[in-house]
Parts: structure tokens; C-alpha cells; sequence
């Protein structure tokens, strides 16, 4: 319907990230305690942010080749259990030329877990980022080619399903690959990999900023990298 | 995994809505001037709020059976044409008992439409919720008894695909919803529907309340019904 030129074309990459689940642990009691993890102040802070806001951040940091924000903001709307322990929040993430990342995470619905990519032509989206639902395989979904049709007789998308199998599940992966590091440090044959914890902090400081902007009225917290 | 008891569990509806396409005609000039409505403070000043921002809010009240939020606040990231025209824009609605919508719309990445609602089981969702993709097509999934399987092997999802087929592309059932209004009134037989006024004046107090949030520094707006 629109048909601009290549060179005029002004794109603003975006990315959404939601990951609930309905974490009743942390609001259960055990002898008048909330025992669970999830749920208690002393043990994990960070609650749903940092149980599972922290994939949603991952996430984000993934589809921009683990580039940090400029700035991080919360979005109104945070809840607490009883304990004072984040049970779902959400924030803008804002890079450089204007490309966004939201997100929404909450232990207070069902499952949902969707990483949707958004670029020029259409976008990629997975509904299992997190933990596969089917642990032998994963999937994704590209949406390519997006136009008008003429006279709003609706409009193209070439859809694409990608299917990985696995051999074994992402968890026996992630136990090979620690498992091959120590070995290459205790023999000598491999070395520390500091990509491992450079991605780790960077998801950390991206839930941190949250936080802080959470306990600051919403504010805008700028990313020093 | 977690075997809460059903009275226990605790629930906040969540709606997220995306719509975006490539306007590039908001920015493109004719003899020096913004010619496109979309693109020019003094045709449609709202821009892509005004296009297609109107249709995640109008997604969103659909959802929440046309119940107005408690407040409006814009995320941080709107971006303008030279003109000072939104082109792209974000923002979270509260609602009460922890019932939270978030959109985003923009005119500079390729299509997508995204209505997804989230409750207590699962989710439903809908990928051309404003024009489907195929005029005489709509459809939409729903996904429901979400819980994690053992021993992190996934998840359980049991997913639906709904379509719904039509007669004629849903504008000319929108025309033809128009002539009917119009020939009650005409001929006696019917009278005024107020449901049109008041669900197109609600959707204009939600653009309203995102516009005067982003114009005062994402200020929080109390919505007054």
C-alpha cells in the first residue's frame, strides 16, 4: 500500500518480553513464615524480578547481542506480597537510535512465556523462550515480508516455524557446558570464558536498575556500562 | 509443581497490545510539506496514536468488557516526525485489583498485531486482531491448564485454534452495522445505540490520557469516568 523507497524507510527495533507463571509459593505460609524462596525478603529479594524478570531480561539482552540500555524505567503497577517482595512488575528499557525493550513479569497468573523480536520486515517470536514446553524440542516463529494488500483486503505475512531438536534437554546441556569449562581449567586445555560472566552481570544490573527505579517513583535510571 | 489450592491462588488479569506498521508516509513530503493525515499536526495531530494506537487501546477495553483503567501512564521513548507528530509511543493502564494492560504502537517497524490476555490458566491471543491478515478469515488461540511438568521436564499447554470464517470482509459488515443504525432511525423502527458514542469516547479519553502523560513528563493521569 505504502511503497517507500529502501532509503526512506525509518525502523525502530523493538522488543517484548513476558514471563508469568503463578508462583503461589510465595505467598504460602509454613508455620506463619513464607518458607519458599520466591516469597521471603531474606532469602531472594528480587522475587518474581529476580526469579523470572531475569529471563525476561535475558531475553531482551540476547536480541541485541547483549548491548545495555541507556536508560531502564519501570512501568506502574508494581505488586508485593505480604513480605514486601516484588510479585509482578514491568519496565521500558531504552537503547541508542531509539530501538525499546518492555517487560512484564508476574507470579500472580498462568503460564506465559513470549519473546517477540520486532524489526523492518516483520518479527520473531518464541512462546517457550524460557523452559521448552516439550523438553526434547524448541520453537520459533519468523514473521517476514509484512505489507498492506491493495483496498484493505487485509494484509501479507510469510510465517515460518522453526523447529530445534534436542538430544537431550536444555538443562543436561548446560551441565555439559559448565562441566566442559572445569574440565578445560583443570587440565589445562580451556580457560575462564568471561562471556559467561559478563552476561550474567549485565542481567543483573538491568534488574537492579528496575528495582531502583521501582523504589524511586518510577524514575529513569541511567546504565553506566 | 506447585499444588496450591484453588482458594488460594491469586489472579491479575494482564492485556498487552501491539500494533505497528510501516507509515512512511508520515515522514515522506510532497513540495516540502507532510502531506499524509498521519504525518501533519494539522490534519491528525495524534498520529500514530491517533491511527493505530487507537486500536490497541480499543483492544484493551474490549478485553476489560469496555471498563475504563484508573490511570494512564506513558512509557518513556515516543518518537516524532519533524512536524512534532507521534510516531511511535508506549503505555500502562492500572485498573483495579491489580489488573494492569500495557501497548505500544509504531509507525516505523513492519506490521504486527498483537492482542494478548492473560489469566489465571493461560492466555488467549490474537496475531491480525485489528485487519486479519486474510479478509475472509479471522482466527485466535487460546491457551489453557498451564502448570510445569515434573522435574523441570517443560510445561503443559493445551493450545486451541479458534477461526471464525465470514460472509464479507468485516468493513462491509461494519457498513452494513452503520445502515442499519441509520434506516431504524430513518424508518422508526429502531432508535440510537449509545454503546458506539461511549466506546469511541472511551478510547479517545484513553489517547487523551497517553498524549497529556507524555507531553508532562510521563506524569501518571487519573482517569475520571
Amino acid at each position: 500500500m505504502h511503497k517507500a523507497k529502501r532509503s526512506t524507510v525509518v525502523v525502530d527495533p523493538q522488543v517484548h518480553s513476558i514471563f508469568n507463571y503463578s508462583a503461589q509459593v510465595a505467598y504460602q505460609k509454613k508455620g506463619g513464615l513464607l518458607a519458599d524462596v520466591r516469597g521471603n525478603p531474606s532469602l531472594d529479594g528480587l522475587g518474581a524480578l529476580g526469579d523470572i524478570g531475569w529471563y525476561c531480561a535475558r531475553g531482551i539482552l540476547w536480541a541485541y547481542d547483549y548491548e545495555l540500555p541507556l536508560s531502564v524505567t519501570a512501568h506502574p503497577g508494581t505488586t508485593y506480597n505480604p513480605l514486601g517482595v516484588i510479585t509482578s512488575c514491568g519496565a521500558t528499557l531504552l537503547y541508542s537510535h531509539h530501538r525499546t525493550a518492555t517487560f512484564t513479569t508476574s507470579f500472580r497468573t498462568g503460564h506465559v512465556m513470549k519473546l517477540v523480536v520486532v524489526g523492518e520486515q516483520g518479527s520473531l517470536e518464541c512462546d517457550d523462550f524460557v523452559l521448552p514446553a516439550e523438553c526434547e524440542r524448541g520453537g520459533f516463529k519468523v514473521v517476514s515480508e509484512t505489507r498492506w494488500k491493495d483496498v484493505l483486503a487485509g494484509w501479507e505475512r510469510k510465517e515460518e516455524e522453526h523447529e530445534v531438536t534436542l538430544q537431550v534437554p536444555q538443562e543436561a546441556e548446560m551441565v555439559r557446558e559448565f562441566a566442559r569449562l572445569v574440565t578445560g581449567i583443570r587440565d589445562g586445555s580451556g580457560k575462564v570464558e568471561p562471556v559467561w560472566a559478563e552476561i550474567s552481570r549485565k542481567t543483573q544490573v538491568l534488574l537492579d536498575a528496575v528495582k531502583e527505579s521501582i523504589e524511586n517513583g518510577l524514575k529513569t535510571i541511567d546504565i553506566s556500562v
